[in-house]
């Protein structure tokens, strides 16, 4: 059993369901949709990511030998039957990857017959929220650090190694330069950056014959880590090593801080390096950073041309889960709603329509019903699969990159910010509004015989 | 590649560093711990687990012809020939999973050849870090919820597949009774409950429907959702139900909430349940909880059977991540110490003795060295791997379970309580403070010509 691609990836309910669903004959076309219920704490959107691991595990779902088996044991025959057919034929409809996005407003729809929408619901919300999370924290070290390089050093920290490679992806996707990640580099082409560890430096009995093997080593790529005993003591050993390999044509191509007050360090060290003619060799800093230390850093106007952001960038530390929920909206094509307390949905298939101003910023977004006459705006929800087929063409990760950094444009400045703005305005359209309430008024005749 | 056993799960550095350490021919002997440096607010003591993946990640380490074929285009050929041949021949001692630890305490040491044990870090972080954190996390529900059904919830928000599997199994470790993941039952032979979806029920046009449908597919286990649409109104339609089905022999076995005030519904519905006369039928709960939510509702006498615990356990959602570090205490023989700001390491390779006081409580700790006398105490830190082979033999996740439970009768009652306790006594041996002091004095004589 492949852990990252077997239906078994599901919440067992997912599967008793499905048995009634078989067993009443309940295989009519439901409709699902992924929204976000509210923003996490001082942030001002998100940005949507996801869909491309998502499609990929639609299209290639199918139960195993080994996996029936074992089902075999808990499910009866009729069952596993069905399983051993088992393909994804439905539709999806989706935000491209890199859309900004708002509460309430659907990211991602599922459209197929219900035994299929109901069992990829765990493994959805799982890529789809985490790619989303990472993403959206991710913007907003770019948007505070625009002409900076940025990396993701996070894997050792990520929650697993999925979490790892995913968070390479969604942090490229929303405009990181790259990551520290080998496996992210080979699995996704992302541009990977690396230095060296203190352990490197440590093994040796001296730093300046750490970095003198490591130089020897990649001429071409001279990133040296002065942080291990004495920082500037250090800078001061690669302006003296610089001397030397300057003969074997080798040159420091920069040198990294990770630990103490980085912007003093990265002051301290920048002049050495000046001092020492090495004007060319950069400073690269790291040690549990994340956006409100790269904005003071930015504002002291540290000597630092990119960052290593791990931990915080990887879980997401000040959010590490959004509020999303995959939510049945449409069934056998009665539109349908959850009333539970504090949890009601907006009912039937939606689109996003979303207007800019004069000057191409944000300025306000309609939630309405798919076959309600369309609003003015763009429709953001757009077809990517049919029938289980993924539709072509697909842009590249670096096409949806550029695209995502074209996005921020939009954004207006209250946006860009760290701190909470005043909501974007989310509206939602006069006939979901009326469709909520039908569905309201007929709940309660039904159940508590009331109008 | 195989995303969760690939060696190019790693940092671009540990290759790097790789090339320069076989071009050196720095392959002695190096030994790495793995340690955290402090505990996250609020919390007395950690779980260590892990091990397990991390043993069988050492133990098939290898690189396919793909890898290689990828590695040829950026490393040299010197360094293609060694990875080709690569297989990890190094010893592990580490602390059993389920062993209760405490800051500055090493629960894993490697000791290898150089090369393979920096190539080797990434993952081992990855993989430690991530389910000490979540077996953590699980010991607080355990501890405060001892007789009730604890069930892990959070696939879905867990990060990545990796994570939603890993979490089900290191909150098992710590307690749990078991997941709503089926592949973490099918991989790991936890139990695994379930229930069902809102989408279920709103996909019928009745409530009522749609528990009878369900009942009559799981006759021998029918656990119901009734928060939909009105929790009370829900379970009146239960008792209806269970004496329609009376005749059919079918016993509704559980309802769940999922929303609104817990305590009150519970004890509505139960009210209503034993009046009806399902007495037999249990309560579970579930909807955003944690620790500190089963704390009020147990002090509340909430008559709920057993929790959901979904995003908070999963994702530790109060400390995410822990401050952890794998770093080098040992090269050819020589003890090493890393200096950085804030960041600096016990050098050697250490042991961790436990005192208990006479009636089996946790009395001190203390980090020794390995070869200083044996100091009184439980030695906790085992050999489980001797050149690149595991050791028989290994205790089962059921038998590690069991013994965690046991371990925490070792906890004071102050180490049990969700709020911070004072910190537990963990003492560094004479020996380990003068191997420290030499160290230093050594470096500042080298560097700096002082003494």
């Amino acid at each position: 059993m492949n852990p990252l691609s077997s239906p078994l990836l599901a919440d067992l309910y997912q599967f008793t369901m499905l048995q009634t669903y078989l067993e009443q004959r309940m295989d009519d076309i439901a409709v699902f949709e992924l929204f976000v219920r509210k923003l996490p704490a001082g942030r001002n959107f998100l940005v949507a990511a996801g869909l491309d691991q998502v499609l990929e595990f639609l299209e290639n779902l199918h139960f195993t030998p080994e996996e029936l088996t074992w089902l075999a044991k808990r499910f009866p025959p009729h069952v596993i039957d069905y399983l051993e057919r088992f393909r994804f034929t439905g539709d999806v409809h989706a935000m491209p990857e890199g859309t900004v996005f708002f509460p309430n407003e659907p990211i991602l729809r599922i459209t197929a017959p219900m035994p299929q929408a109901q069992l990829v619901e765990s493994r959805i919300i799982n890529l789809m929220h985490f790619e989303t999370l990472i993403a959206s924290k991710a913007a907003r070290s770019v948007l505070i650090a625009r002409n900076k390089l940025l990396v993701d050093f996070g894997m050792r920290r990520a929650h697993g190694a999925e979490a790892g490679l995913l968070a390479a992806r969604a942090s490229y996707l929303a405009g990181f330069s790259g990551t520290a990640t080998l496996l992210a580099g080979a699995l996704y082409d992302i541009p990977v950056f690396g230095t060296m560890a203190h352990s490197f430096v440590q093994a040796h009995q001296n730093e300046i014959d750490a970095f003198a093997h490591f130089a020897r080593s990649h001429p071409d790529n001279t990133m040296l880590l002065i942080d291990t005993y004495d920082t500037e003591v250090a800078a001061a050993k690669v302006v003296t090593l610089a001397q030397q390999l300057r003969s074997e044509n080798i040159r420091i191509k920069g040198v990294r801080l990770d630990s103490g007050d980085l912007a003093q360090h990265a002051r301290n060290v920048r002049a050495i390096l000046d001092d020492g003619g090495l004007r060319e060799t950069t400073i690269f800093a790291s040690g549990n950073l994340d956006e409100y230390k790269l904005q003071a850093l930015l504002a002291a106007q540290a000597p630092i041309d990119g960052f290593g952001i791990g931990t915080a960038l990887d879980i997401s530390l000040d959010a590490p889960a959004l509020d999303c929920a995959y939510k049945l909206q449409e069934y056998a094509g009665i539109p349908r709603r959850k009333h539970s307390e504090g949890k009601a949905t907006w009912p039937g298939r939606k689109q996003v329509y979303r207007r800019y101003t004069n000057d191409g910023q944000l300025l306000e977004d309609t939630v309405a019903l798919e076959d309600e006459n369309p609003q003015p705006g763009e429709a953001l929800l757009q077809p990517f699969m049919r029938a289980g087929k993924r539709l072509q063409p697909t842009l590249t990760l670096h096409e949806l990159r550029s695209r995502t950094l074209t996005g921020y444009r939009c954004l207006t400045q209250n946006m860009t910010a760290l701190e909470a703005a005043p909501p974007y305005p989310v509206t939602i359209s006069a006939a979901l509004h009326a469709m909520a309430e039908q569905i309201d008024r007929q709940y309660l005749t039904q159940h508590h015989g009331q109008t």
